[in-house]
């Protein structure tokens, strides 16, 4: 994939700007496919992007059921509402695991570093989504040092190939598609909305 | 299924309540698996729940890539994330079409007359999706009589399985599971956040 900015890349950046005094603008959802090939969705944190790449990075618990989900389907759809000036993101592409075996440690440690003693701390906390563990001191472990990433602590990479922009202020609504043609160039598309 | 009010209504039901000075709280996505087997991801409106069941509706248009989508398989996660009180429910499950072709027409028409004359109006529009039309005067059509439903109104009923609510707020998170038995009772089952 080129390593240019993609077109759409701006007008995300715009939405991050005008929506910033909202916490949860920087939250969106990511859609995945489970084992038996049903959607699974939850919210997650914008975690920047990559430096150079368009890929959208997330972190998560290498205990997670996202991890056995990416695992058999790498397909995923994100979607990224911004409630302030009434915009959505639709972002389709593949998600990549970079966990504590992964090559590319620096870019897990990097995201790490610039994670609250709070989120750091989460990944000391029992197996999420086991049966509530009656050990209420198990969540209140030490925090890990900011120097090593924790073992369970996993960096998603999510590497767009189609991006579907809906502008609700306007009337009629706006709607472009930016896509990756055969020569993985970003083209545009103007559709009705 | 039991037309009991299941026991994660009242939850929810005091989350809508907790978050009715956003307008978007009433915005949840919904996650369903398109005809490639990829995710697809958009924000829908909440349109209430049927009467006297604990099926969701919402609304579509039936030239939208959605119907395609569920006709080729119907299951489907809602992702609905609170901003105030920070909590989210992930909701699975399957969809039902109420379309012009379905006997269930009494509940696709009280929907219908439920609905704004500018949501009206949408339906009249060009195909969504296609590429945007020269003809913006397609966009000014006069809305259709709130009576009868315009042809492409279609009326989606998403009947939950399981419902996973999660509490950011408080330090642990707070995570619940309700889910359906072999009798179709919900069962309830606090697990680690």
């Amino acid at each position: 994939m080129s390593n240019n900015l993609a077109p759409w890349r701006s007008i995300l950046s715009r939405a991050l700007h005008r929506n910033r005094s909202l916490t949860n603008a920087r939250y969106f959802q990511l859609a995945t496919i489970n084992v038996k090939g049903e959607p699974a969705n939850r919210t997650v944190v914008f975690r920047g992007f990559l430096e150079e790449t368009n890929q959208l990075q997330i972190i998560t618990d290498s205990r997670s059921e996202k991890i056995d989900q990416i695992n058999h389907n790498s397909s995923s759809e994100i979607c990224w509402y911004f409630p302030k000036t009434r915009e959505q993101f639709r972002i389709s592409g593949n998600l990549t695991i970079i966990d504590k075996n992964n090559v590319k440690q620096s870019i897990r440690v990097r995201v790490w570093q610039k994670l609250s003693d709070a989120a750091r701390q989460q990944f000391t906390w029992p197996e999420p989504g086991q049966p509530l563990s009656d050990h209420q001191e198990n969540f209140s472990l030490p925090t890990p040092s900011e120097k090593k990433p924790f073992p369970p602590f996993v960096l998603l990479l999510f590497t767009p190939k189609k991006v579907d922009h809906l502008e609700l202020r306007s009337q009629p609504h706006q709607r472009i598609i930016y896509y990756l043609d055969d020569k993985k160039m970003w083209m545009t598309q103007a559709v009705n909305p």
